[in-house]
């Protein structure tokens, strides 16, 4: 270890009393034990992903059992599809491609780029067929495209996820981009992923209130056992949405902070923009 | 200045050139300058404000102009004062009173708080006016109560609410709490109150879709006036919450750490937990 990065790391573990939760809480971080912190981090990934598939399962019984199942003819059962691919799509991996930065974070960092950049593409062909579905119907059935608030939300959610994967590719796969642009773009690339992620959650809970009110508006307020159901999914949505936000967000499930690379950087800093490294 | 204060400065600033938006990334902070910052920050909450204050009055002209007006008599006019409650409260006052963290950075920390908890009181007591008004109209109609999933989410939303500002009041206002236990609290309270104001949102467009779908749903898709201004709302509304997520989440716009407080914060650290001092 450099002298450097021996005194980059005495200054992370001194600061280490200051805000919890905070990037520099090493020796938080250490007292706690990575078995506890490891255990209550794998049970909260095993929540998140039991809330997500139940959510895709309970969505297709909703549309197989109770909607007439599934058909590529123009029909209800061609929109049908439509709820199954975008909450597998546009919520479940989504939801697990942001995830793959905590689950892998001992992994290379590249592996995992293209992990989460792979994921990110099944998601986006799930939901364009989703939502391609419902575009058939809609034609054949003669009702007009997009005038409704879940239309409005869906398809800038959509869009703006597309955008999102071309600017990740772009900033972080392709080698053009320098390191300050990468790291300057980088905390712009999480908050717009998962405000992306809530958009598409919430934008499912309109879908649910409009598919109940279109389908059964006389009989859910009688607690049929359809509305129940629907309103259960939403829950479960919401959970799962919550959960990845949790697990995103918290501090402590972070890629732990590399002290070569923290001198590095020092080092890269002093050199570039003039200012005298820390003595002690 | 101290020696242990001096040297957790020293630190702070050499730890400048680490991860961008981390929370010590001090010299970034001073080299971006505080008159740019400012204007941006002043720019991001004014257009917050203006989103917020017209959302509300979008909710008043919808129920005034297009619904029939508002009265206390279990009619509908006593359902039309819950949507104007509901995101006056529970959504403007709300996000506003998390605001004050940033607006008020640098104001003293005791006068912020008791700004903070008020404001949420305004806010819990203004809701809890719209969920009655609510109730009161469905026990006039003979409608059911708490079947769809946008009352679910909104009586989730509201008993956590008032829970949160319980739970604030005691460990951040009342002497009681120690500091370890405030500052364990702290990043749990701040992620639950984010949380709670998305689902303020998302609940109040599921509420929009409802209220559309049960007065308009015919002319609705004919992109007839009342349905568009209310797409607007829900437009609105969530770039209320994206911009008050991104406000408060910013590391740039948090509350500058105190170089004195830190210093006391490790020496604190040190005191209790037998670690040995970190020498260069």
């Amino acid at each position: 270890m450099t002298h450097q990065s021996r005194q980059t790391r005495a200054c992370l573990l001194s600061l280490g009393g200051g805000r919890p939760g905070s990037s520099v809480d090493l020796q938080n971080m250490e007292d706690s034990g990575p078995d506890r912190r490891g255990s209550v981090f794998a049970g909260l990934v095993g929540a998140s992903q039991v809330l997500g598939l139940v959510s895709v399962v309970i969505t297709g019984v909703w549309m197989g059992h109770y909607r007439g199942g599934f058909a590529w003819d123009g029909s209800a059962r061609e929109f049908n599809l439509h709820p199954l691919c975008m909450v597998l799509g546009l919520v479940l991996l989504h939801g697990d491609a942001i995830l793959v930065y905590r689950v892998f974070s001992n992994e290379a960092k590249k592996k995992v780029k293209l992990l989460h950049g792979t994921i990110h593409l099944l998601a986006l062909i799930t939901s364009i067929v989703g939502v391609v579905a419902v575009f058939d119907f809609h034609s054949a059935s003669l009702i007009p495209h997009l005038y409704s608030l879940h239309s409005w939300g869906g398809l800038t959610t959509l869009i703006l996820f597309s955008s999102q994967w071309v600017m990740g590719l772009l900033f972080f796969l392709f080698p053009g981009a320098s390191s300050w642009l990468r790291a300057t773009y980088l905390p712009i690339h999480v908050f717009c992923g998962l405000t992306l992620l809530v958009m598409a959650i919430g934008t499912s809970l309109l879908g649910i209130t409009e598919k109940l009110l279109f389908s059964i508006e006389s009989s859910y307020p009688q607690f049929t056992p359809e509305g129940v159901l629907a309103n259960i999914l939403g829950v479960f949505l919401v959970l799962f949405g919550v959960l990845l936000c949790y697990l995103v967000t918290r501090e402590e499930y972070r890629r732990p902070p590399n002290p070569e690379e923290e001198a590095l950087s020092v080092h890269f800093k002093t050199l570039t923009e003039g200012g005298a490294p820390a003595t002690p």
